[in-house]
């Protein structure tokens, strides 16, 4: 590779384009656009109209030295413009009359693409973005100003337009509001992020204008997927299933951890994922009961159980997937116990997972069926307080989308449209018991469950999938996985066809 | 996956224990840990007594929301630590009786093991890194203040040494030094790097110590290898060379881009290097002439030419290979034209690349080639000025290491244990022509070279292998990769025998 900084920056944008021509079975030519511009009408129906609404592409990430990490576009900017190129800046003024959206892009620079690959020409932005008004990032500062000193940036450029006379009006009015997507306040003796910085700087030059922050306007509609949104997470999801099936067949007793990885990401790459949603966790032995263990370094051995959590990003979507398999291919008897206990309880979460109840019912009705099981099974001594902690140590719901815990309220009732895992997991880890605090009852709960801590001692099992709640209900998205005890056998024995 | 903060810290980390152990056939048990001993022993050789010389891991970079990019420690850390967890630092101070090396490490923590795994303890930092003295994390601020307040920090905790004697008495002869590896610095109107925010805290502190700079200390003792380095460097282009053979044969017509790179990048984790050193190119057509073409998202087409460079990160080694191939198999006529002229140029950069010669001497050598190639192809019209800069757009040599292009002074005259690339390129881009300023030379030009421009227009070619400057010669890295023309296309037909 020749010396020059890397800026791995359009890798996703020529993915775009992509979906600009459809994608046969998928996708129409156009629908990610209309998506897109029905994306910002929705936005800008919450703003008032005397508000500039400003959203940032993300910033470069250093690997080391001159390298970057593969650039990963701002999720929020990316969900209303679907550019994923560095140096873009939306701007949403819905008391514009006609140029309500402003985008801002790099302008060409022949070196840098002889370097990096083609940057977007103003009419390729318009084309995938469906934002009529495009200029160049670097006249960003001077429009923004001019837009809150209330006068005609057009004029400038000897163009005169009544574009912006409402919001002028309401900016001389004292209405003027720049919105930011802020984000939670940062403690007093932190620093600040850059956007607060940044706001900074602007309430230092615009007395009179109000900073607000409009980050839930768009996370509130980033909770509720488009139909759009929607077939390509399918499609995400079953891409990640396949690379989970691919992974179930390439382990084995001998084999290392990273082989496993190495086979369910190739699936991604050659399904057009260009990326995984979050770096693959594959955990055997020990390492099941280690929520996110990402080094795969360790060689599987007979009698292990391997736990694979790993889900591609495509086009920009990500679901999320776990499966603990049997690396030799069978299940103990024991670890058929945590895993049976721990299907029942993903089965309870998911038939609370109804139009109208929130997350917050479907961990109660898994906590339910975990906490009779633990008891059962000896694992724990009382059913009635937080006993089953120490084994079942995270929350089971989480939103899915183009983060893979995406935004989200957790207070809004579950309604159609919204996709979210469920994922009970069982870690039999003895070091909990030793973490616990040295009470009096705390001895007697070690006492008592020792011997089936040492049963079952170093089994780790987590199974999630990702669903869509539907008018016609529950959609579970990852059914390409095999999930049973029997399904799972099956697959590893080699006796279940490959479907697609 | 839960939803927790993701911190993947631990994938390198467990790499470096493998080295612990030894690596059959490649490395002995403890051989790391002496290498690392002895490049601190080398470093603290170059400081004065009165000095602490201080570095820090490098910081997670988030990739979205709530998750990190897989963790990339800091090189100059690593290569004096081999420490791959965050929140590390390393403290040398020449003048202490014994204890010169300090490393602070994370506390345990077993909630957050139990999210990210196994947090190294003050015993398995001492053996992986030979450093004996390991204090935690929160004591560094405390340790470094009595330090330079030449104030025993062994008293705070009831331990009288007199270990620092030497340093103090620098220290209150008013000859103490700080010393950073700050690294350039920047403009005055760009922002503090974090360093340098640090430096100037350390400043407003203590005003009788002097702030220096050793990056050069360490970049000057990087950029000879240790034998042991070379041994790892050898392997880890044996692996990138084996992903591009892989690659060479997953290419065809009517495939994409990304499943080329699939198949290269499933034989770096299939080896156990667990990251690329910088993110593949994999460039089909017209995307052979963007020298860092990232996107991969292209349907190859017969015909095409294939340029790839990409190469793997093993145990923090990395070299840096590029192969150009027919995507066909065979290349076509004037393919093999542009091809010929590149190797050529090579081979000549290769035969000045001698122990004495400059990087500046391989570079001439190679240029010379190119300008005599270019005017046989009528590409140029005179080979005495920078015409030839249309086509051959960048240098040829930069050293290669724990950094792809790794740090090192390029006036050094070349010695034996240095490592690096020879890379000539040529992109006939029809393009270059239309950026080329507007006059009456520039006309006469353009028309005479048109001709040929047409007829060898989108073709683009580099060729470039890592090696490394012995005793004995130059020494070729990445041999397995099959480079000539017949080697190439005999390896895509098939007919030549997987070697290992």
């Amino acid at each position: 590779m020749n010396s020059r900084r890397i800026d791995p920056s359009l890798r996703r944008l020529i993915l775009a384009s992509l979906f600009l021509a459809g994608v046969p079975g998928l996708v129409q030519a156009g629908e990610y656009q209309d998506d897109l511009k029905a994306r910002r009408a929705r936005a800008m129906a919450e703003l008032d109209p005397g508000t500039a609404m400003v959203l940032w592409s993300a910033d470069a990430k250093l690997y080391s030295r001159d390298v970057n990490y593969e650039y990963r576009q701002d999720s929020n900017l990316l969900y209303l413009t679907g550019i994923t190129q560095e140096d873009t800046i939306l701007v949403l003024m819905p008391g514009a009359a006609t140029k309500k959206e402003v985008l801002f892009v790099q302008a060409a620079n022949p070196q840098r693409e002889h370097r990096n690959g083609h940057i977007l020409t103003k009419a390729e932005a318009t084309a995938l973005s469906g934002i009529e008004t495009v200029y160049f990032f670097s006249d960003f500062e001077p429009f923004l100003t001019s837009m809150f000193n209330a006068r005609n940036y057009g004029l400038r450029r000897g163009v005169s337009t009544t574009e912006w006379d409402v919001f002028f009006a309401e900016v001389r009015a004292g209405r003027g509001k720049l919105a930011l997507l802020l984000g939670p306040r940062p403690a007093p003796s932190r620093k600040l992020p850059e956007v607060y910085e940044w706001a900074n700087r602007f309430r230092e030059r615009f007395f009179g204008v109000a900073v607000i922050d409009s980050l839930s306007i768009v996370e509130g509609l980033r909770q509720i997927k488009t139909p759009y949104e929607q077939k390509v997470l399918e499609r995400s999801v079953q891409i990640s299933a396949e690379g989970h099936r691919a992974g179930m067949r390439a382990a084995a007793p001998g084999k290392f951890e990273y082989e496993v990885e190495a086979a369910i990401e190739q699936v991604y790459l050659t399904n057009g994922a260009m990326s995984w949603g979050y770096p693959s966790i594959v955990g055997s032995g020990p390492n099941s009961t280690i929520l996110h263990y990402e080094a795969s370094s360790r060689k599987m051995e007979a009698g292990d159980l391997l736990l694979v959590d790993a889900a591609a990003s495509y086009q920009g979507l990500t679901g999320d997937i776990t499966r603990t398999t049997p690396a030799s291919g069978a299940y103990s008897p024991t670890q058929k116990d945590i895993y049976r206990l721990v299907l029942a309880a993903q089965e309870a979460g998911m038939g609370a997972a109804r139009v109208g109840n929130k997350t917050a019912d479907v961990e109660k009705a898994s906590e339910e069926v975990i906490k009779a099981g633990l008891l059962k099974l000896g694992l724990i001594t009382d059913d009635k307080g937080e006993q089953f902690r120490t084994w079942y140590t995270h929350g089971i719901c989480h939103w899915i989308g183009m983060d893979v815990h995406d935004v989200g309220d957790y207070d809004r009732p579950l309604a159609a449209g919204m996709a979210f895992v469920v994922e009970p997991g069982l870690y039999i880890r003895p070091q909990a018991l030793d973490n616990l605090p040295d009470t009096p009852e705390n001895q007697v709960f070690k006492t008592k469950v020792g011997p089936a801590v040492q049963k079952y001692q170093n089994i780790g099992v987590r199974v999630e999938d990702s669903f869509l709640l539907t008018d016609a209900g529950l959609k579970r998205l990852s059914t390409d996985a095999p999930r049973t005890i029997e399904e799972v056998e099956a697959w590893m024995k080699g006796t279940t066809r490959e479907k697609r």
